[in-house]
Order: C-alpha cells, then structure tokens, then sequence
C-alpha cells in the first residue's frame, strides 16, 4: 500500500475503534499526551500504581512506558505493566526520556528493553546513543544531534533487542524488519513546545494498537506528527498558539493533508 | 429561585468571596482544573501531603477528591483530608475516576465514600454503575453510556450514601434530595478534551462552597460547564482551542449567557 | 548598564546558550514551567529522583527548587539538589509556595533556605512574611498582600540568608546587595493563569544563569515575566488565551518590546 494511503488507513482505524493506550509516563507530559491521544481518535488512560497496572495493561490496546519523571517504585509497575501487556499480546513503545544524562535513566532504559522488550524504541539520537554506547553526559531531553548521528546505533539496537527504533529529528528514522524509512514533515518551532517527543511515542502506541506492521506503525505516527506540526506553524505565533494548534490539527486531520504534505522515504 | 437565577447568584458569590477549593486530584488535570477554579474566580489549592492536608483542608471552603492517578500513599491522604473536612463542617466531592475499570479504584472510591461521606458523587455513567453493581472490566475513563443508563445505580448510590449523584454525559443528571435535575448544555467536542469531568467535579466543589443546597451546586456546576463549552465550541476549531476558550468563557461568563443557554429540567 | 540593555542582554545570552535549567518542582506547573523556559529560549529538565538529581544538577546551569505539591521524598532530593548545585557554583532559585499555609510548607522552605542558601528567595509576599514571622494560616498559594507590605519581612531574609529576595505582586519588588528594584509591569488578568508564580521563578533561574548579579537576574526575570504578560494581555480575551498569548510572546519578546514597555525603578 502506498505510504499516504496506509497512513490514512490507520487514522480511520484509529478513529473508529478508539483504542485504548494505557500511558506510564512522566508527570510533565500528561495532560498533552492525553489530549494528542484524544485529539487524533484514540482512548487514553494513565495509571501508575503498581496495584492496578496489570489489571489496566489487560483493558488496552497498547502499553506506552516513558521514563520521563522517573522515580523507583515506577520502574516495578512499568515492568509489570510490560510483562501483562506482553502475554495480552498488544504492543508496547519504550521512550527513554532523558537516556544518556543521567545513571538512572540509562540503566532504567536497558533494563525495561531487556526485560519488556517493547516493539518500538521511540528516543531521539542523544538517547538512542547513549543507549547503544553506554555514552554518558548528554543534556538531559535536549538532543543536539540529528537523527542521521543515531542511525548506527539504531540498527544495532533494533537488532539487539528485535524491536522498530523511531528517531526523532528534523529528519525522522524509523528502523527495523530490515528497513529505514525517513520522514521529513515537522517544524522547527515544534522543538519549543515541551513534550512533543513524549506525544510521538504516545502516537506511536495508538498507531501500533491498529497497524500490524510495527515498523509502518512507528513511521506513521512520525508523519502525523510532523504533518499536523507543519499544519499547526502554518497559523502559530510561537510555541504557545503552535501546542494548540497541534491539537487542533491532529482532530481535523484528513486524507488530502496526508496526501498533499507527506514526505516520505522508504529504503 | 428560578435554575438561572440560583447559576448566576453562585457565580456572583464565587467571583466575590473566591472560595478557597482544595484538591486531592490526579496528575493529568492539575493544571488544567487549577486553571477552571482560578477562571470561575474561585482560588485553588492543591496538596496531598499526609503531612498537610488536614491543615490544608481547615483553611478550605470545599475539598475534592479525585483518584484518577491512584497510588496507596495518596489514598491516606485522601481519608485524612476528608475527615479534616467533614470535621469543619465543608462539602467534600468525590470524583471516582476509572471506578470499573480496576479493583484497586472501585474498591478505593467504595472505602472514599463509606469513610469520608461526600456531599456530591460526581462521575460518568460507567463509573457510577460500577460503584453500585460493582461490574468490572469498564474501559477506565472512557464512558460508553448515556447518564440515563446510571438513573437507578446513581438513586440507589444516592440513597446509600446520603449524598448528591452527579452524572455527566450528553445529558447530566443529577440526583438528590427526592429530585432529578437534568442539564442538556454541552457540546460534543467537549469529550476530546482531557480532564473536562476532572473539571466538572471541581467547579462543583466552588458551587457547594457557595450554595447550601448541595443538590442545587451540583446542577449548577454542571450547568456552568456545559454553557462554557457551548460558548468555547462556537469559537473553537478542534480540542486545542476549545479547552483555551473554555477558560476565556468561564471567566467572561455573564448572566445572558446562563439566561440564553440553560437548558435544564427539574423534576 | 541601562536596566533595558541589561535584561536584553540577558534574553540574547539565554537565546544563545540555552542553559539548561533543572527544576524539581510541583506537578501543577511543570508542563507550563518546562514552555516557559522553552519559549524564553532555555533548555528545561524536570528531575526528582533522589537517584539521579545529584547528577542532573551537575549537568545543569540553574536549580530551581518549589514545594508547590511537597512530600517528604522529594525534600530529600531538593536538599542533594542543592548541595551538588552549590559544589559546581551554579545558582539556585526557592519558590516557597504556599510557605504559611500549613507547617510542612513554612519549615520545609525554612530548611531549604538554611542549608541550600539559594542565590534568590522568589515568592508572593504572604509567603515572604510567613517566612520572616511565621505567621500562619495563609490562604495557601494565594497572596492578599501587595508585595510593599513584605519590604521589611524581605530585607530581614537577604540579610539572615545572603541572597536576593524576589516578591511578586501588582509592583514586584526585588532586594538584595543593599538595593531595591520595583518592577510593574504585568497585568491583572495574570493571577488568573495558575503558576505564573511558578513561571517567575523558572525564568528567575534561566536569566541568574547567565547574568553575574543576581539581583540583576532576578529583577530582570519579573521584568520579562511583566512585559510578556502586557503583550500576553492585549490579544487575549481571558485567562486561557492569556496562558497562549504569553507563551508567543516570551517566544517572540524583541529589543523593543523591552525598551518600550519597561517600568523599572532601582534604588
């Protein structure tokens, strides 16, 4: 199938079947992943306590974990989390937030790859980096590299680990079944908004819940990023307006935006 | 009084004595309702500390709780707060977010209201339904029923309990006191907002700090909600704006606004 | 230098550098916080693992520190916060939110204050008073006072812990090295936006990272926080608009916008 079409495919199953994306992540992000996850069709929940991630693993369509705030006693629920999500067969997206600064999070990171073996890594390069070479010192969730810096270390984490690694960056990478695929759509003023990042992964989880192709999943959710970004700069004044916008545009997204603004490369 | 005339008199009282609301909510909404109390012009608190909130709680005009993002320390809190509150003699709401969809929620919105005794019960129909026939398996925060569908779950509930039944849905019903009030304000787009039942429950914790009906607060609550979100959606051009103008409407909410738009029905 | 020139510089250098700022902070605000710094030109990271602070803080230009939603885990990291923050000599902002509300609040910003000594004390002045009197029962994070009636409450905490004490209100006043600043910029319809408080002191932290004087930093962070929030003020029709508009505006904010709406007076 043609990559626009396909794209739209998962937009209209999204729409329709609502699914459900049980959300682990940090405390900063929340409320605008709920909102991109509401904004594009899908159901979102958020639930950490370690007495009902299972039980709301078992209710979803997709286990979204990101170590964004990360704390203790939510690395036991993000495994349980992932070990209910892995034997109900739905599929689950890691984002490392912030791999690579800090001790805790890059050994969190390996240890929930190791351990949940999520279909899709979803960082950007400095994480998906630090991840593969163990470098440390990185600025926290601020990426300095472009994604092309990364594409290494995805293929051989992709590998290690059997799972699709999306990279994001002015140009995405998406990697994995043996393919890359690039997507050039977003904006800069996209970096200015705090917790875009989270919102691909939260995406790629509601994509991953209705596309069986992993590695199609990851990659559409990349374009819809960018695609309802570029929608949303179009009639932004800055960050404020453009993270409104975004949300704006992911609702009233349709097949001609897709058609008419994806840029794709499939290799 | 005439419904209108109650509406608009709470306003003008939370406008003027900026009743202080505490909150023990969920991390998704805290801003976002935080933002609805300071825009209706009532002044927000929010502390979950078992260290504060019973002095938190005695400083407060009204206390809400809201278990939407549960963890056990929280719900000690949550009891202590409660007992702070009923000890000052102020209304407490309780918002049994994803009840249903969890033993650890169902059970803990069972122990909230058999310990801490709300005024109001405010939750979706699936929520309300599953707090009285105990049913499993809903799909967390994601209501599929009409309000109607809750009637006798939320009489039965009410009776229980000796508090006000407040259930939203494309019409809210709400019950108490040997009466059903029915508000049909609201707007679809509404449901793709985040937090916007989070948002119900707290406004009507500002409504039952002004209003010594309970029952009446709570109608009016939902009232005030639906009005602003019908004003919100004309402006509004997907879920991004129409959570910015909810906040301009509550703020700039006249009493033409509530004389033009109410739709209610007391029965 | 003239105060206009001085706090372009300051925009200029933090457009240029991105400091990375490191907040431990309350759950309310750190989504807006995170924009803020974003929009300013700042790079954010949100931390609070008592694993991993020390090390976040290494990497870090500024520490901002706010109980704005306080337990006890976290006043353990916010104290390693500091103490890493003071070995590598970078600057430290306290938010006392809520300091007189409840006794959690007023003793735990007292312990800060004694063993992280912040370079700048910033609150509203019920919060500055608590702290110099320890006066209790406050309405919690909402100031009745003017920022004139903490004058002396402020200059007795830079003197007893050496730093520079930031009060916000209608005229935000600022002391520190045996000088005041008055700033009034601002608008009204700000205390109507939940954490713009908050906001202050995130900025307070990104322009003390790259400005020498920390009195300077800190009056020049109001200064901004003022003049956006006219820009802010005079597109929006109410709270929820302001909350987009300021973001644009921190975003957008030129050399003129400075020159022309700047109300400074230092003695």
């Amino acid at each position: 199938m043609e990559p626009a079409q396909d794209i739209w495919k998962d937009v209209e199953r999204i729409r329709a079947a609502a699914p459900l994306v049980h959300n682990i992540t940090n405390y900063v992000v929340m409320n605008t992943t709920a909102n991109a996850l509401l904004a594009i069709g899908a159901s979102p929940v958020m639930a950490h306590a370690i007495e009902e991630v299972e039980e709301m693993a078992g209710l979803a369509s997709a286990l979204v974990i990101n170590i964004g705030t990360l704390s203790a006693p939510w690395v036991e629920s993000m495994l349980r989390a992932a070990a209910a999500a892995r034997k109900k067969g739905i599929p689950i997206v890691l984002d490392p937030v912030g791999a690579g600064a800090t001790r805790l999070r890059t050994e969190t990171a390996h240890k929930i790859l190791e351990t949940a073996r999520p279909a899709v890594l979803r960082g950007n390069a400095s994480e998906i980096r630090a991840l593969h070479s163990a470098e440390r010192g990185t600025r926290g969730v601020d990426s300095r590299h472009e994604a092309e810096a990364a594409l290494e270390a995805g293929w051989a984490l992709s590998r290690l680990f059997e799972c699709a690694v999306s990279i994001s960056g002015p140009v995405d990478i998406i990697i994995g079944a043996g393919s890359v695929i690039r997507v050039s759509n977003g904006h800069p003023l996209m970096a200015r908004v705090t917790g875009l990042g989270c919102t691909a992964s939260a995406l790629t989880g509601a994509f991953a819940a209705v596309n069986p192709s992993t590695l199609r999943a990851a990659a559409n959710a990349m374009a819809v990023m960018g695609i309802a970004g570029e929608m949303a700069a179009e009639l932004a004044c800055g960050p404020g307006s453009l993270q409104m916008h975004f949300l704006d545009a992911l609702h009233r997204l349709g097949e001609n935006d897709i058609g008419g603004r994806l840029k794709i490369d499939i290799s």
